[in-house]
């Protein structure tokens, strides 16, 4: 007998991010009837928390303008945590307004990729982080404050990024009343190697509000990198259904780690994540319909499950 | 400092498999000059164990009927293993006569594959071992025998393999004389975690006479498993320069784990390989120019190394 028929572990859940990530780097509208399609369809493929857009200013990213109407659905879901990316406390006043269940703040720990992004340093936005969480508190809202670092692993501005400054900015945005942090690599600049180490080290410092592991699979380690992190006890991971969230200036390199592969990652190692496999395989496709003309990625999805799992499931 | 900049371990060595395991898939046959160009431009990649060809009646696999005239060639390039695919001992005779440093037999612990593939029982693939071992030994010669066992991760024929068969038959081919002993995912059924304990369970078995990790990228989990193997102490993986090695009977699903994949996860870590990244992708266009119309595979070529390696390299 193989793992695959075994449980070993603590359930894993995997955060879609598609609506949001994947949306962002793609020009094209998509009709809000389309997203509540996909919506709907992600939380009955066993999705159970889901970033449905972002509150930044519809001239920025007109694609997203629609979140709030989003929010609104998928609080209708049950079970559902209804996530939205907030860049700053206009953001998050918008997300507190809307009812979501928590919100995503991004950090860059690059101060180069900061500066370009955002047009604040990193600590400038552990200040906000601090006006966030006082407005939440203030609104009495249950909202979860969550800080997403990005360019965790590495920065296509700047090269490397020190993991003594991950570290700090770690503490800082915990100290600033962030309930949970992720570590993303946002340009796929990760290794299993360095995920496992970092990881570690931020456990060390965050305890159990070390959240969620954001991967891309730009140079094709996302899985790779998903495995190290699991090692390291990290039980929440990003994904978006057809890797999609590929760096538009970057034309053919993959985005996301698709939520199937995660999926099949720890199908494989008898890992539950309660994902029915064959309704993200569907989604796959009417996202492919969806996006006609744009590329989708992962790689479960080509050859199947293998026989065994087959028949399992 | 991440830890791309240190190196963390002893170096590993990648085979390249592409010009056997990639090309008896492929119907069509590759010229012989062809064959002889990519061996070459492989071996100037800094790829120092190169499988050539298959010692199989030409009847069978027409593809690789120039095995002997490739091992002639290899032979003569600095510092090279020549390796050889060899089915049974009529093979092992002509691996022999050619010259070749290292046959690798395959041994499926599938009894079913073996069967299908082989028309014999695992066991009567371990009778033949003593047999190529005997020959060996009577000849003089310091012809490395190399078993591989494949389908040690699952069967698309029988679906799972048992861990303890794969184990009793790993310690019969060692008892028969095999020098060394490696572990193949055939149908890319593996998962990181079974890799993880096959791998252990085998070392405890075959100590150092454990050999090379041969993984597909079928499900997507090829670096993966690659990493999962490493961390348990492999050195040695098989690899195929643009991940050609897919099964024909299934079109789309990746083949063997890429080459330059393997090259960029191991320097991603700081791990040392040897392989010069830039010719690998060099000989990868080529590849596609020569089996014009296969599908190619792999995932770091299309956005290259990240910006903090290639200032490095």
């Amino acid at each position: 007998m193989t793992s695959s028929s075994t449980p070993v572990s603590p359930s894993v859940s995997v955060r879609e991010v598609g609506l949001r990530d994947g949306l962002q780097s793609i020009a094209r509208t998509v009709p809000t009837a389309t997203k509540l399609d996909w919506l709907r369809a992600a939380h009955a493929a066993g999705l159970r928390e889901i970033e449905v857009g972002s509150f930044v200013p519809a001239r920025l990213l007109p694609q997203l303008a629609d979140t709030a109407e989003l929010v609104a659905a998928a609080r209708a879901l049950p079970g559902l945590t209804t996530s939205v990316l907030v860049p700053n406390l206009k953001g998050a006043q918008a997300a507190l307004d809307s009812g979501a269940d928590l919100m995503l703040l991004p950090l860059s720990a690059s101060h180069a990729h900061s500066l370009a992004n955002l047009r604040k340093t990193p600590d400038e936005v552990v200040a906000e982080i601090a006006r966030i969480r006082a407005a939440r508190d203030a609104a009495g809202s249950r909202c979860k404050l969550e800080v997403g670092m990005s360019t965790a692993f590495g920065c296509t501005l700047q090269g490397e990024v020190a993991e003594s400054e991950v570290l700090r900015l770690l503490q800082a945005v915990l100290d600033a009343g962030a309930d949970v942090v992720g570590l993303a690599d946002t340009v796929g600049y990760a290794n299993p190697l360095q995920v496992q180490r970092l990881f570690e080290r931020a456990r060390a410092v965050a305890g159990d509000r070390l959240g969620c592991a954001h991967f891309h699979d730009t140079r094709g380690l996302g899985l790779a990198n998903a495995y190290a992190a699991w090692q390291t006890g990290v039980r929440q991971f990003d994904g978006c259904v057809g890797g999609i969230g590929g760096c538009p200036h970057a034309p053919g390199a993959s985005g996301n780690v698709a939520t199937e592969d995660l999926a099949w990652l720890f199908a494989s190692m008898g890992v539950a994540t309660g994902l029915d496999f064959n309704a993200l395989i569907a989604l796959r496709a009417r996202i492919g319909q969806w996006l006609e003309g744009e590329a989708l990625h992962g790689a479960i999805w080509r050859a199947g499950l293998p026989k065994n799992l087959k028949e399992a499931a």
